[in-house]
Parts: C-alpha cells; structure tokens; sequence
C-alpha cells in the first residue's frame, strides 16, 4: 500500500514516543479490569474488529444558511476526498469504509473509483442519493418535494435518480442505499399531510424494487429542516411504519441530531431493533438541532447509552441484525481529518464502554429492581477511562496512538493548501 | 329530566338577555358565509352532533406534586362528581358522558350509579385504570412497575384491575378501555428497555384477550412523568407497534400535552389514521409539558390543525375511524366547572372552523402547489369567529347560550360549598 | 407618485368586488363592539396609524444550507427590491419603510437611494450590519468571531463595518442600528465564555461612541445558528445586561424565532419594558428554531399575546418605550411578496386585537384573581374576527381590500420574470 | 463523636478490602497525571477542601403529582433527616451541612438542633423558606401567589414567614436564604406579567431588609411547575434583573433542572458570574423539566462543563464570588442516602476533572482559535478516571473507599425500618 498519504516512518516516530505511557496505562487498565474479571485483551479484541464509515462529503468544511468560512487545502472532488479519508483510516484505522453521495461525488469511472480507493486502503459504503437539491440542467425542480411530489414527473426523476445511485454504488462495491429526503411543509395546509406519506411510500417501493436481493435500504427520519413545519419522515414511527411497508430489505436509520429535543434516543435504539428495523446510525451530536456537530463532543453520556443498547440487542438478536455506523458530521470550525479523527476516537471509545459493562450485574439488579446497582452497573464502565485499550488496538494494526498530534506533525493540510485549489465564499453544505 | 341541577328557568333568563346580539351575529355571520358558498345552517346541523366526554376526576381541583389549592364546594364522591358534570352537560350541550376512573370512583352498584347518571342526562365513556398509584390494602406495590413490572404478581394484579375496569365498564354501558401506565425509569439502565416493553405487551395482551368484542383498548402514550429517563409507552410510535401486535381492537389515544416539546401533532394524528390506529383524543393545551392546561388556552391553531386532520381522516375513512374525544384537564386554578364549560366550547369551536375550511379550494391549491393559497383556505377558516354558530347550535339544544355567565348566575358553586365538605390540603390529582 | 408599480385603476377595480361585503361585515362588527362598549371607528383609527416595516433581503427567495430554489422574477438588486417593497406597501399600507442590510444592499449613491426609494412610497428603517459572512476582498476573516473576535484587526474590521452602516444609514434617514452577530462557538472549550462577552461588550461600546445622540442600538440575541454550542449574545438575559452597560441608546431586540423551545416570549417582553430596554421586534414565526416562517402561520396566538403586552406597555411606558416593528422571514416556498402582504397583515390583525382587549375587566379580573374572567377578557378579543376594521384601514388609506388577490391579478412577478436576469442555484440565505 | 450512626470498624474492615485495588489505582494514576506536568497530590488537597450541602427534604423519598411509593425506614422528623444526613456525611466526607426547610423542619428549640446537628459531625447551610404550599391553620392562601399575590395580606403573610426563617437560620447559624417561590399563572391573562414582578421585587425587598450584614439572599429560578403559562422568577435575567435591584447581598442560584430546553447552563454561570452575581448552586439532573434526578446520572459532561466555569470563575474572580453548592433531588425511586452518597461522588469527581484542565494549553488554544486543540484540553480531564484521587481523598478524612457498598453493609436502613413509623400513601414532595 504505497500509496498512503501518510509516510509510515513519521506515524511510527510519533508512536515511539507514546509508547512507554501508553504501556504504563495499558497495563495499570489491565490490572484494574481483572479485579472485576474483565481480560482487557478480549476487549482490545473486540475493539480490533470495530469500524465506522466516513462520508466523502464530511472531508470538506461543512456551512450553515448564513456562511461557509473554506479552509485552504480543502478537497473539492471525490479524489481529494478519498485521499484526505485515507489519511482518517491510515491514522485511525477504525475507517475503512467511504460513503459516497451523488451527484456530488459523480465521475464517469465507477471501477476506476472503486480501485483507487482501494489503493488508498479504503472501500465504500452505504450510497447516499440527493433529491433534496436541485442540479444544474435538471429537468424537475425539487422544490415542492422529490419522492412525495405532488407531480408525478418529478417523482419519476427522484426515483430514477435512486436507482441510479443503486447501479453506481454495485459499481463502487456498496450494499446499502441510504435514503433521506427534506420532502415536507413550511405551512400548514401546505400539503395533504397523508396523501403525501402515500405518495412517498408509493415512490419509494419503486426504488425498494429495484434493491438488488443482497442490498438494505435506509430510511433516514428528520424532524425538521429543511421543512419547518412538517417533514414526510419526520420521526421514528414514520420511519419504521414505512420500513414496514417497504419490505424486509427497508431498515430504519437514526441520526443522533433529527429528534426533538429531549427525545430518549437510545429507546428508539431499542425499540426499532424489537421491531426489526434497526439499520444503522449517523453519528454525531447535537444541542439544539440537527447541528451535526462532532460526536461524543456534546453528550458522550448519550452515545454511550446507544452503544450500550446496541451491545444489548447484539445479545439478543431480531433477525436480520446488522447495523451500518456512519459518522455524519458538519465540520464547520475545525479542520474536516481532526474533527473524523477525534470523532472515530470517541465513538470507538464508547463502544469500548458498552463493552466493559458487567451485564450479568446489570441484569441480576435490573430483575430485582435494585435500581442503584444497576446504575452504577453502567456508570463503572462509562467512568472507566479506555483510551489506553483503544490505542493500544490502534497501535498494533498499524495506525497511530496520538491520531491527532501525528496528523498535525505530517503537515498533511498545509501541503495540500499548495496543491489543491481554493474554495470559494458561499454558505451551504457543498 | 327534573334532576338537573340548574333550574331551566334560570337558563332562559340568562339566554334571553342574549338573543338579540346572538340573531344578528348570527345573521351576519351567515351571510358571510353564504358568500362563500357555506351552508350555516349545515354546520349547525354538524356541530349539533358534536360531542365531547369529561373525566370523573376533572371535576376536582387538580394539583401539583408541590401543592393542591381546594375550593369550597370541591366534589369529594363519584356522586357528587357526576351532579358537577350534568351542570357542565346542562350547560354546554356537549358532554353528555362521563369517563370514570378506578379505584377513584368505585361504588358498590355500578347499575345504580348508570341510573343516577342518565337521571342527570349522562352516560358514561371510556373506563379509565389506575396502576400508577398504590391504593392503601393493595397486595404488591406499583412502585417499580404495573404492566411492565419485573414482577409477575404485580403485573398479574395489574391485569386483573385492568379487567375488573372492563367489567364495571359493562355495567356503565361503556365500550372502551383507556390504558395509561406511568411505567418506566428514572435512571439509565435501571431496566432493561426492550425487555420492559416485552412484559408490558405480553400483560397488555392478556388485558385485550379480555375485552369484549364491540370494545376498543385505546393506548395512551406518555413522553415523561411520573417517569424522568425513560418511560414504556412514551411516543406515539411505541404506541401504534404496540396497538398493531394487540390486535384491531387496539387503538391509540393522543393527548396534546404528551409529546416531545415542538413535535407536530397534527401530523401525528395524520399518521395513526393513515394505519388505521386513530382511536381518540384527551383533550386539553400545554405550555412546556403534560402541562393539563385548559384546551386551546395556550395554543388555539394547533387545537384547529388537529380538527383539520380530523376532517380530513373523515372524509378519507380507513376501517375503524371512530375517534373517541374527551377532556382530560387538571385544573388548578379554576373552579373545574368553568375551565370544562369554557374547553368544551373551545373545542367545539375549533371542530366549527374546520367544517369551514373550503376543502376543494384546499386540495386544489395543495396538488397545485400553490402553498399560499392552500395556507389562505385553513387561514380563512381559522380567523372566522364561529362563536355565533355554536351559541346557537346550543341554545337549540336546550343550553345556555353564555355559559360562565349562566353558571355564576345559578351560584352553584356557592350552594354545594355549603352542602358539601372541605378537601383537605395535600398535593397530586387526587 | 406616478412611480408605483400597481396601477391604481386595477387596486381600484379589484376593491370595487369587495366592497358590499366589507360594508356588511364592517357594520356587523361595528354593531358587535358597540354592544361591549367598543367604538370601531376609534380602533380603526388607531389601526390606520400602525405600521411595520420590510427587510430588503425578504424580497428575495430565501434558503437553508441544503438549497435554495429561486423563483423566476426575483430582484437581485437593492432597486429591484425597493419596487418590491413598494408592491407591498402600494397594496398593504402598512409596510412604508424598508431595513436595508450592508453590505447586501451597498450602493455608490445613498441620497439617491433614499429618493429612489420616496418615489416608491418608502422610506428606510433601521440599518442592518453583516458580520456573520465573509466578502469577497475583505480584509479579515469573521470565521471565528467578529465583535468578539481574539484577534483586534478582525474586531476592528467588524467595528468600522457597524460604523460604516451608522454613515449610511444617516445618508438614507434611518435613525437605528440593529446589530446580530453569529459570534459564537461549535465546541465545549473553543472560546473563553466569559471573555467572549467582555470583547463584545468593549468593541460594541466603540460602535456605540459613534452613534449619532438621536440613534439606537437594537442589540439582536439568539439561541443558537449558525452556533451550535454557545453564542455571545444568546438570551434576553445577555441582551440586557449588554444593553445596561452600553447605555440609554441600547436597547433590546426581540426575533420570535430566536428563543429556546416553550419560552413564554411575551413575558420576556413585558420584562424588557419593565426595566426600560425593550427597542422592537423582528417578527416571524418558528416551529423548531430560527425557522424564520410567515408571521403568525404557526402561532397566531402567541403573536396576539405579544401584542397584549405591548398595549400595556404602552399604557404603563417607561422612559424611552418607542418599540420598532420589522418582518424579518426567510421566505423558502412562497412568492416573497404574497408572504410580506400576508404576514403584514396577521401583524395588523393581532395589533387589532389587543385593542379589543376589555382592559378594565381584564385588570379587575387580574386584582380580583378571577382567572377565568381575566383569560376570557383576552380570549373575547382574540376570538374576534378583526378583518373587516384591518380592511376598512387600508382601504381607506388607498390599499387594497383583498391584497393577495388584488397582487395576483396585477401579474406583477410575471412581468417582473421578462424584465429581471435569474437567480443561480446555490444554498442560503442571499 | 460518638454519636455517628455508623459504626468505624465496619467502615475500617469495607476499607481494608479496597485499599491494595486503590493503591495501585492511584499509583498509576499519579505516574499518568505526572506525565503531563501535575501532581496530584495538588489535587486531591484541592478535593479535600471540597464540599457540598444536603437537603433536610432530600432525605426522605420523593414523589411525583400521581403518587408517591414510601420505603420502609423513611425519616419523619427534622431528627431523624439529620441522622440520616449524618450517614451521608460519615461515609462520603463531602456533605457536612444540612439544608434545612420551613415549616417542614420546625422544632421548638433550635440551638438544641444545632447542638444535636453538631453531635452528628453536621453543621446548617442555607435556610429555605416555604410559600408554595398551604399549612394548616394558615392565614392566608397561597393558591393565588405569595410574594406577588395581588393580596397585600398574603404578600405580608410571606414575608414574615421569610424573616421568621432569617431568625431561625440565625441561631441554627447559617448565612443564607435561599428564596424559591411559585408564583405565576396557568393561562394567558391571569395576572398582568408586569406588576407581579413589581409586587415581587417590592415583597422581597421587604425580606432584603431583613438579612443580617453577613447574609446572602439566594434567588431561585424556575422555568415552569407549579406554574405553567408564567412565572414569576422564571430565567436567569428575571433573576439577575432582580438582584440587581434589590442589593449587593442578593445572588442568583442555579439549579440545573430549571431551565427551557437545550438551554446551555454553563454560559448561565459564566454569565451570572461576569455581572457579579453568581451565589450558588443546586445540583441535580434532568432529562426533560424539573425532574430532579441524581446528579450527573443523565448528563455528566454538563456537570462537568458547569465545574470547569466555576474554575475559570475563581480564577478570575468578582467581588463576592462565593458560590454555595447543594444538592436538590428528588429521590422517587432509591434509597434517598444512596442517591446522596452517589451524587455527592459525582459531583466531586466532576470538581475534580475541572481540576485537571491543562489551563494554560485551553488559554492558549482558546486566544489561537485552535478549536481543537481546546476542546482536547476539557475532553482529555474529562476522560480521566478520577475515582482514585476521590477515593482517596475520601479515605484519608475517614470516610468510606466504597460508599454504596460500605452503606448496604452498614444495613441502616433496614435497622431504622425497624424503629421508624411507616410513611402513609399519598403524593408529592413530603
């Protein structure tokens, strides 16, 4: 893998002088987790088998209504996006995988693509399509609505659009096709709130149909924006009552910032996978609205409890269990590769949380109603500081203990300031 | 009918120091209307056939865990409740049922208490439990649970309450079941979250195999409290799966002050119909959460927008629409009698504005996408004070035509606070 | 003012097919009112002298960071938004004044500007600095902050921008500066909060040295975006304690859209009178957060509340009560025009309202604690269908009767799509 | 001090079997911190000098509106919270004052409370006063306000009970009131929003006058509940506004769960502290309003956000920058001594983690705009597992390494279930 944009010689001088830390607190966690039976090396096992996709379109800075402030060496096509992710998985080595969205990300070699990424050490995962944007010399607008449009044209190019991305993404090595649309109202009577749910679901079975046998379809709920009245899919019961709709191959997909406030998420974890729905996460964290800002940088407490429900279902299992993480992030003040770097940390970390909870402790006082204990049966474990266990897991599979000082001692951005062109003033996502 | 605890004579008084303003409003009003193509006299007809049920338990001051403020002259026995609320139905002319709550409003004969009620003009309605009290001799305490209890004797025991309601409910005349639970946890891992739903739908499913055929067991959802982490039927989405694995006779109940704060409700009623789950309605406003404010105080658009989708489900039926209404208020600074007298009306008023929404113009301008105009046809309709309309759709049904002013005239309150005794201080709804 | 762009013949026709039906409906109310004492030639009077004015960018289509969909027609210019905003005004008579927003609206002649405008029928309002976006060739960047940016150049920069709109304004006869920056953080940590605000305070009081002695400056807070952690100026709290130490020229802004969910906003108007900072509002309407929606659309209610409290106000002024009323909507799904017409309307309906208002049975209500009577004093008045007197206003003041009709007849966007260039695609608000 | 309910030999024998696991813990701990430049011996005498008050009400189980579920050896008297408070205090070494209530704690001697308070290692911290509920035998009601009821009577009525609460914080010698009323309203119009703050500021002035020199009067707000359209003191900026007016001995308290969604607490601090009126705190936890949950269980990164303000607060000191700390919690659904002992843990190991900022790099990451390297500076301290340095600060002043665990041995509760009289049913706080 010579290609990787990274030299092998800086990460392993930058682990050099971890090492000997990282030993003392690897074996002192060691000690303290055998105490209450815990082998930290199954855990480190467990988290060498941990992975989390990253978007393409989460490598450039992200912008809100009012600005976009561009850094210099920003990516801004899907090649610059692949190589700024292959340095996120080189250093990490928890993302492997690149989840692409189209239009954004067309080019005119899908195989070409897919083997470059591969020569970057990467993959692609779930397909994103866009109907919620309109593109130059688009023959329909999007602007009242894409697979619940009143207009029957437009619905046929929302549809053909996602069955496109469905061929691109067989193409590119995908299994999963993620579907989310900003279909709804800005004012009441605006739409039929039920014809509309009708004719959503009425499209989408049509791209359900052209789901290859092996592939999963996401359905991807939002409570608002950017519709501010009513959104088609806005919450998890629309979510799910459409999977059920759609068939076995239609999961359900939670995005932590699309709730309303408030919102018990790590139930509605718990919920869609009783039901058979639950198919996989967009990761991230929120405090006031969708404001995809990092994850865990917020309410780790929060992301803990999912891991932990998710540890829960993968103990008792609905058919079909398997979900996708994505981390989908708006990187509007931070560098794009530290944001990804520090968010694949903190999520893997409290996966490694969940995974240090002592369920038979859990479950014996959650029988008994010994509501203390089985507190504190999740509180041990998220207290517990794991990142010796996770870094230790990096190091040994080639990745670099400090992810964040390694990038910075590359100069990774500051030499694609000099080669890559300059991102113009504007505001928006793209 | 000579038991009514209004003297007729006193209403005719009343009402007739208020006929000739009400003859012109509503002469006015229906050349208003005429002009749009509006039948007054059909919506009349309509809002003739309106009604609405009050809870046994909303004719008493109602309180918070910090304080209860009685009042003289406060009910303090199902027999005394229902005197309050044939004032209400005397009155009002729209609430001519009752919804009782056990163990508060057990009597020793169920048909004698059917009699007193229909020599007071009243029925009753749906038939609420209570397994989220502990009553004084009760064999196993609900405080970890009734339905979803870890216990089987106490989910046992909340099953068989819950089935002894459905047979005093046989005695009443009623058809309907409303379960509420207060099920769920004030600590994260205190129990299990897929499993609490588990036993709640296993016990909630004995209760169903219970119900006689021409019964309904509506599911009443609750976000948070008496639980502040999680809750077992939280949202309407834990609700309707819970309805579909029930069976047909289950069904969900809204109330508005149950929802995430700025979650679109309307819609949700839009949603439940749409699956064929619609099964009713507690009426009443909030502010911040399961405030049991009066209906419409705090916001009157949205109670209209809920109507809206009413009359839209009406007019696209799906098997079983037959939406329960009722008034489920705790009124804690207002003589109960007024807060119910004025909601009822307030409620039946936003039912009026709906019947006059031009609904071709509506649909018209939704398919057209002409978003203003589809805002202008519910706008239109919203700004029409209806007040005249449902004055006189009262007066012809033998009630007051002002009813506050009628009711403080009959100085009802002032009599029973002789005949009746004090409340003592405390805190909570009962 | 041969200038403005309706004809006059065609406002006059279009009224000509109203005009019987508002005499009925006007004499109907008028008899209405006259039974509770109200004269409706005094409210119509006071009605005639209210007035709102228009943001110069709510001409425009506005978008959200995923998409903006323009409208064949739209004005791409200050001039073309000016003869907007004369539609809107020709046909209201209630928008005369214009917000400008600089750099958006810079011209190389603002005297000219200012008689381009008086040709229209306008004048401007207050003046608006952008801080939140980066132009092209500016000097500094506001990526991280301006008024309280760490670096002096940018703080600089950010206080000569407000001066330079200080300057402008004069030249256009403006006599406030209203002052929203997005200054804010994304992460726990990235700025000091208590330093933050120190900075903004200091390089506000330089822009308020320079205020002319007859100006003010309307400090704008928001919750949250485009910030998703913390912003300087987040609450009411931090607006008036900012304007306290600025001085009696600051005063405080209040954005519907711009407070955490379930905040009683009216109250916090009643308190920013109280201590005698309350400077006026950017009227709109929000379901979620900043959704910047027609005023009115969502929650009439509590814009009649909002009202209420100014005619106390006004009853009760401390020194300095002189509120200023903007629209300020983000208009996504509508024709920009038709949602101005529409919204200065509901703004003049629920200002017509609160004048309804029963103030002495209110204020007997409220001494006497008879809280039914208190909230049936306000809900007479709201429940009062008020379009005829708003009609008759602005029909005597050469408006139109039906203004959306009227706008719609007058084909005004069509013949404005031939004269003016198109809108590009892109995402935002400009 | 004999008189310590529990005995020191079983804490000795529960410690004995800690002390190899906590030597190496914080052995390894202290190499870790080392490695970046602290001694956390610096620390733990920091920790060792923390502490945190208890509420005398806090000690019984708490309910909610609809019920409340007694355990068996609950307090009922003044006494027997203090003995329990006691135990607290024995085992965490952090809690050694008592927040008392009135008239819940009224006793006839209180210089004998003091002394028995005293015998049990506890001195009184701030004196609450009670005007949310009715007592029997009262004057006059608080159905309809206290401090700002329209009722002079009442508003005198409740400014003696707050003196009468100076005069016995005096000789239980504490320094504080701590004012919480729940005055507001439940439907728009029920009071005019502006004089009830006008009769509240008067009211409390009254009280103002009457604290003592050395005296603090601690203003509480509240959100909502019992009160849900208005209230009162309901933000931040009602408080501030208000202890800006009544003097420099008025301070402003925060309690976590009173504020409106998403609402960021930790910029409240730091704001509240910039203007010089920071007084304290009460801490607990919340999901969804007032839920008074234990601390931290929810959301501890916010603790410890608000811990990190405090610090940066007492580096940059205001006049008067004294903040008290004491927890408020509703127990409804633990042992109430359990809930203490494990908030009070998590409350110190929040100080702590604030403790462990690396300052300096925050400061400088903060003046560079480094985002990410400041938000790493707080994410690295609250990573670490500070248990150690708490546990043994905790051991070295005689408390218990393992609270819980040390506590069920104890078997406390279960003795004084033995000489306890039961707790009736019933709802609410007490």
């Amino acid at each position: 893998m010579t290609d990787l944009p990274i030299s092998a010689e800086l990460i392993a001088e930058s682990n050099a002088r971890e090492l000997a830390a990282l030993e003392d607190d690897y074996a002192s966690l060691g000690r303290k987790l055998e105490r209450t039976g815990i082998d930290i090396e199954a855990i480190k096992s467990r988290i060498a088998s941990f992975s989390v996709a990253v978007p393409s379109w989460g490598a450039g800075r992200g912008g809100t209504r009012f600005a976009k402030f561009p850094i210099p060496g920003e990516p801004t096509s899907i090649h610059e996006k692949l190589e700024d992710c292959a340095v996120i998985q080189q250093l990490s080595r928890v993302t492997p995988r690149v989840s692409p969205h189209f239009p954004w990300d067309k080019v005119s070699d899908y195989r070409g693509l897919r083997e470059e990424a591969a020569s970057l050490g990467l993959s692609f995962d779930a397909v994103n399509s866009n109907t919620f944007q309109d593109q130059a010399n688009q023959a329909h607008s999007y602007a009242t609505g894409s697979l619940s449009s009143t207009i029957e044209a437009t619905r046929m190019q929302a549809i053909e659009h996602n069955i496109e991305c469905i061929e691109i993404g067989r193409q590119l090595g995908s299994k999963e096709l993620t579907v989310w649309v900003g279909d709804g109202t800005n004012f009441p009577g605006q739409q039929d709130l039920a014809r509309s749910l009708d004719r959503y679901l009425e499209a989408a079975a049509e791209v359900y149909t052209a789901l290859p046998e092996d592939w999963r379809m996401l359905l991807e709920h939002k409570m608002f924006e950017p519709a501010f009245y009513s959104t088609v899919i806005s919450d998890w019961g629309s979510s799910i009552l459409a999977a059920q709709e759609l068939g076995p191959k239609a999961k359900c997909l939670v995005d932590l910032g699309h709730h309303a406030p408030n919102v018990n998420i790590e139930q509605i974890v718990a919920r869609l996978h009783r039901f058979g729905k639950l198919g996989g996460f967009h990761f991230n964290d929120s405090k006031y609205g969708d404001d995809d800002l990092d994850s865990g940088s917020i309410n780790p407490h929060q992301l803990f409890l999912v891991f932990n429900e998710l540890i829960e279902a993968e103990l008792n299992p609905r058919e079909g269990f398997n979900p996708s993480y994505m981390i989908d992030q708006s990187h509007n003040v931070t560098d794009p590769i530290e944001s990804m770097l520090s968010s694949a940390e903190a999520i893997t970390q409290c996966f490694a949380k969940a995974l240090l909870v002592d369920r038979e402790a859990l479950h014996f006082a959650q029988e008994a109603n010994d509501t203390m204990m089985a507190f504190q049966a999740l509180r041990r474990a998220y207290n517990t500081d794991v990142a010796p266990i996770v870094s230790q897991a990096r190091l040994e599979a080639g990745g670099a203990v400090d992810v964040l000082r390694t990038y910075r001692e590359s100069r990774y951005r500051s030499r694609k300031s000099q080669e890559r062109k300059a991102v113009g003033l504007g505001a928006g996502i793209v």
